[in-house]
């Protein structure tokens, strides 16, 4: 079996935001037969449908990456009860122009990470709302919210948190299983 | 009674939305004792945590704008059945830094045009959800969704469709009603 | 000013259900100037179309008891990801038939307990866009979600954690404040 | 390959709802090579905890329909902005007592009719978040809302709006194929 290409893609700008060093968590999480390539999404000017036609060169990679890849891992931040503008931002570039729209049919996990209680988890129920209209197929389970942030990583950005831990693997093999499930679609 | 203030907040960067155009409607249909003034919200970076405490003038000038106004009224564009990412990144720059959120406290209205059949109503949902935390007072009655928009303006973007224009003026009217009691508030 | 009637809606029929030990706390932490009485929810057939003109007794007892309240505190517990079926039930049949909608124009608050991490937080957002319809108002904040409720209340079901009880009172000290400003409404 | 058999859930009690003149259409324009058995939800009491390890009968033929169904095929009706009690009422019961959740790993098929402009639209993403903790597998399109539906049904409770007929066989036809990926799962 062919290694699978899962492109990760960040919810936040900040330097060393939670997200950002879960998603590296996750890199370095994934099973055998998965690898996980951390997309740049800085330099991104906010959407706009008059300029959906000629993109600049970050959208241009973010676009061209996430179509070389066989599934989509999101590292969300939640910001005012909703996904990030950061990570919608992203999400509506690779959408346009209609129908060239990145994320079609693509498998996807799902992560967050948040120094509240809830972990991010109303950024997940939005996000999955979207990929109803993107075409996407998110796992179901196990949900990986890390929720009080500020104790699960320590002063490098690690996760050491070995219940998160434990969550965020679990998710990459179902991640896996389930793409594998997916590519081989009739 | 002096007049109320009525910040008008755009949902695109694009030239010739529908949710402008729609914004321009309500300008016209606003009732006697209120006054809208629509935000600039073009030149707005993506928002980056690093840099909340010293925003850009375009994200001090709409910061300023909020903050004087008695009322908010937005206009939504529905993108990828979510808020668009422009819209989403000025509430989350006008909601930074803490406890710096401009949008506490205020009575707010919603608007929406899409050329879909659904009028952007998931989109106001999702601002509904991001409103619990901004701690804003949205009126419930009459939801105001213009979908098929490309059948309910003229080609220089006029609200000629009478039934919408009649759910728009009683939205405003609505809107200022909710706000003098809002604003009386002990 | 005269005391203002709360009327108390539990969310679950199972005896010993967090969210009724959860509405028995909210009784005895109201602020003075208030008071909780709680319904009963119990002899409820599911919601019916046919039969919403002549519903039976506990229905009946349900609606006349809302009409009267100046205000309504949901006390949920989230079943699969949303509303219990038992609370959604209340709802509809209190809504029906149009336009004898006993929520209408009420303030409220909505306070939730569950056993897993999120205490109930889904089912709370539910509600929120049911409102919407409804045309309640509920307040912002404090959300109270009690999670981990197994460890929050004692063998007698009662609230035991302190930082709980805290935040049901500021909420209850908020819902009293923001009736206020409704009923006082022009 | 052998014939599939789907479980229609109807999401109304009510005679002649537009959901069940719904699921009617979707039984006749099911493609070749899979089959739609309606279930019948009359008689279910509303969902309470404590009898969760005996339900009653009717409880218990919807439990074995659908444990032997290889995909369900939900037909909604829209209530206060959400999911029918009715409706909610079968997923709980269906969902219990854990870890005995019949509607685990099924794909599934949405359809939604409402006499208003949305066509049960709030109902449908209000299922698709219970479906997360369900574990189910929906697919995203077409999605299916049949707005002003008392012009699309005739006198007999036929669908008779030839582009919704369009839409419900095409929303079959990839049920039926996401289906066939998914029961062939690893």
């Amino acid at each position: 079996m062919p290694e699978l290409r899962i492109v990760g893609i960040p919810g936040s700008l900040r330097e060393g935001a939670y997200s950002s060093s879960l998603l590296r968590a996750a890199v370095e999480l994934v099973p055998d037969g998965a690898r996980i390539e951390v997309a740049d999404i800085r330099g991104f000017p906010v959407f706009n449908q008059d300029d959906e036609r000629a993109p600049p060169e970050p959208v241009r990679r973010l676009k061209e990456a996430v179509r070389g890849a066989d599934a989509v891992l999101f590292s969300l931040n939640e910001h005012n009860y909703g996904l990030s503008a950061a990570e919608k931002n992203v999400l509506d570039w690779g959408s346009r122009p209609y129908p060239d729209n990145v994320w079609n049919g693509k498998p996807a996990g799902i992560l967050s990470a948040s120094t509240g209680r809830l972990g991010g988890a109303r950024a997940q129920y939005e996000l999955r709302q979207s990929m109803v209209f993107l075409n996407m197929f998110p796992i179901n389970r196990p949900e990986v919210f890390v929720a009080a942030a500020a104790e699960k990583f320590d002063a490098a950005g690690r996760l050491v948190d070995e219940t998160s831990r434990k969550f965020v693997r679990e998710h990459l093999i179902e991640l896996v299983r389930h793409t594998r499930v997916l590519v081989a679609r009739p």
